[in-house]
């Protein structure tokens, strides 16, 4: 298979996608390899040595919340014994938002792919509180609000889930797409459709839980970004069912560590290609700037992978009110993407540009021909914790160009008339 | 006070009406002078025998429905007798979309402008059927559907409607400005948020009106345009409050009869200012063209004269899709209609010009003066019923130029610096 062959492989497979929300349920009963005393946090795989930061913060949290210890310095002490481990998210299928915290008893949306039977897993958005477990945050009330998310909303829900018989995502995506939103910094009609789609079920499930039933609709209600969650389960799946594919040079993985920006390819197995981390322009919140920006990991770029966020930019001329920028410049963002892509999604569609389909399928070679780099929609996490902006990254060239160079060293059989 | 003065005081009231659904009730209950065997019907004030057409089929269609004769035949009598009388809508209040029939038993909306106290009304969207008794088609199909909606739907709507005390409406058109909408011939962002912000309400009426609420919720489902009417309303409402005010060259009435299109301006009185029917580029479903256009009626164009419609085009280039264009076209009508108005709207905003205010106040003088016209979204009906596309219309210059005249007949202390 030539290079351009593969590539058009990965295509079909990122665009033919069928991203099915089959049902909600504790990660430890659910996710691959999960264990009671792990945490599961974004990037790259690493030892627990190596995070520092927000990051580590974030992991510390997550161990108090589970339970697995009563102190912070208990917590330390365990992780360093190994009592608590620390895995990447990405090695149990998982895809980390920001920090990417998961423990044993989060609820997490399971997304199957039904063309290819891959799964992929995402937890809960925590809510519009700027203090998060995934943006390093840690306190009494995050503990408590997660609490409510794993015992009241998840419960609603996994219900009326589970009265549909699988909720298919991608007409919701689609049309979320003509509605403002491009799925990665923009939920709000992804949200909202999700929600109304779900309704008819609610309201059988209100028949015994009306209490939690009208919890669940508060707190959604409240939430713009709880469909963000489901668009990077699906992109997750997506990537992985894209993954593995002999002589590919698509990206099937965009991951950040406090450490780094990594990514990986989908001819060039499980290696992860670093860079540093991304340049950004950004939108702060009252009192921050640009010196506040702490990085401390993640994962939900996959929707940029998959032809979402930055990909679709211009469907979404409202993000300009939470990550700055002009109208003008989201549209050539947009275009330059489709420099950098293998084909336009038949699915994904942007009105602006008359319908055309987003630019999907980054190919490390063109992103190192032309010198464009991915773009990517994302929030913006602060020293100390908690969301303080959200802003247009630029991913960092070297892992592309780390990408290419082992790329080019695949037999000529993979790499002709790419 | 000067014409300035007046158009700044018009755009005020057009500007800082804040709608309110105050309640859902069957037409004879709430609207003012309906009687058991009236129908009204789109456009300036007609004798019966002035109307022909759809327009006409629709009124017998109307009196038929209502049960106010057994046959076509026995309708026509009692309509050339008197038995059954034809008003415009706008004499009751109403506003009726393309040939707008209400009769006595038809559930509408209430809708009351808090600032003024100034209430509008407006029937229900008839789901998604090509043929409506709206677009001049009477069956025993439409019959039915008109049945369902006035005693399953709108009761249920009616119950949540109160469990509210009255949903304020202007917030839900802001943000679906933001999600794609342009409240005319696109609501689907405003059909889903009404419907979430009901839903707890719903829930609670599902406890005793189990299946009537899940027929409710499926006829939403279907009607993306469901929300139209209440853009109507709040247009009626709107425009309305803002009329009467002395001096003013702003228009607060547009409207279409089966024989013509006319404005009234809020300077100006009763009088109705007509024009031939407008001009227009439309897209049409399959099989048709522009010469089966039949206009019947239509006054839901009172949305451009709130700022909403094509005056907020650029914020709906999903628009495209139903109604033709490309985005461009889009972006250059919207701001030709900046031209014409008196102000930017300080709450509905654009986000694709930057969250610039729409414009709103459309000031006679101005278009006889630039020669630009008002942009109308409208949907188009055919030659014997339906409704057989949409596309934009051109208002008519003549109707404007016979305004504009009479303005200048009112004393100088009215005209000067405007």
């Amino acid at each position: 298979m030539t290079t351009a062959q593969a590539n058009q492989a990965a295509f079909e497979r990122l665009t033919k996608a069928e991203p099915v929300l089959v049902d909600i349920r504790p990660a430890i009963e659910v996710v691959p390899g999960m264990t009671r005393h792990m945490v599961l946090t974004s990037g790259p795989p690493m030892r627990w040595s190596e995070y520092f930061g927000g990051q580590r913060d974030g992991i510390i949290g997550g161990a108090l919340h589970e339970g697995l210890a009563g102190t912070r310095e208990e917590a330390i002490a365990k992780l360093d014994e190994g009592e608590i481990t620390v895995n990447s998210c990405h090695e149990h299928d998982c895809i980390g938002s920001v920090a990417g915290i998961y423990t044993a008893s989060m609820p997490v949306f399971i997304v199957e792919d039904r063309q290819t039977s891959t799964r992929a897993f995402c937890n809960f958005y925590e809510g519009p509180s700027r203090y998060r477990l995934n943006y390093g945050a840690y306190s009494q009330e995050v503990h408590e609000n997660l609490r409510h998310i794993a015992e009241v909303i998840s419960p609603v829900l996994a219900d009326a889930v589970r009265l549909t018989g699988g909720l298919p995502l991608k007409p919701l995506i689609q049309r979320a797409l003509h509605m403002g939103d491009e799925l990665h910094s923009r939920n709000t009609a992804g949200t909202i459709l999700f929600t109304r789609e779900l309704f008819p079920k609610i309201v059988e499930v209100a028949r015994h839980k009306l209490d939690d039933v009208n919890a669940t609709l508060a707190f959604i209600r409240e939430s713009d970004y709880f469909f963000l969650r489901l668009s990077m389960a699906t992109a997750k799946a997506t990537a992985n069912a894209a993954h593995g594919i002999a002589g590919s040079s698509v990206v099937t993985g965009m991951t950040i560590s406090c450490r780094d920006f990594a990514i990986r390819v989908s001819g060039l197995g499980d290696k992860w290609f670093h860079g540093p981390h991304p340049t950004l322009q950004g939108r702060f919140f009252e009192g921050f700037s640009e010196h506040d920006v702490e990085w401390m990991g993640g994962e939900s770029h996959h929707t940029e992978a998959i032809g979402l966020g930055a990909f679709a930019q211009a469907a979404a001329f409202g993000l300009q009110a939470y990550q700055g920028g002009s109208a003008e410049a989201m549209v050539a963002n947009n275009l330059a993407m489709y420099r950098i892509t293998v084909g336009e999604h038949p699915d994904f569609r942007i009105p602006y540009f008359g319908f055309r389909g987003s630019p999907v399928g980054i190919d490390v070679l063109k992103v190192v021909e032309t010198g464009i780099v991915p773009l990517i929609d994302g929030g913006l996490a602060g020293k100390g914790g908690g969301q303080i902006g959200a802003g247009v990254l630029m991913a960092p060239i070297e892992c592309f160009k780390a990408a290419a160079a082992a790329h080019a060293t695949l037999g000529p059989t993979t790499t002709a008339a790419s």
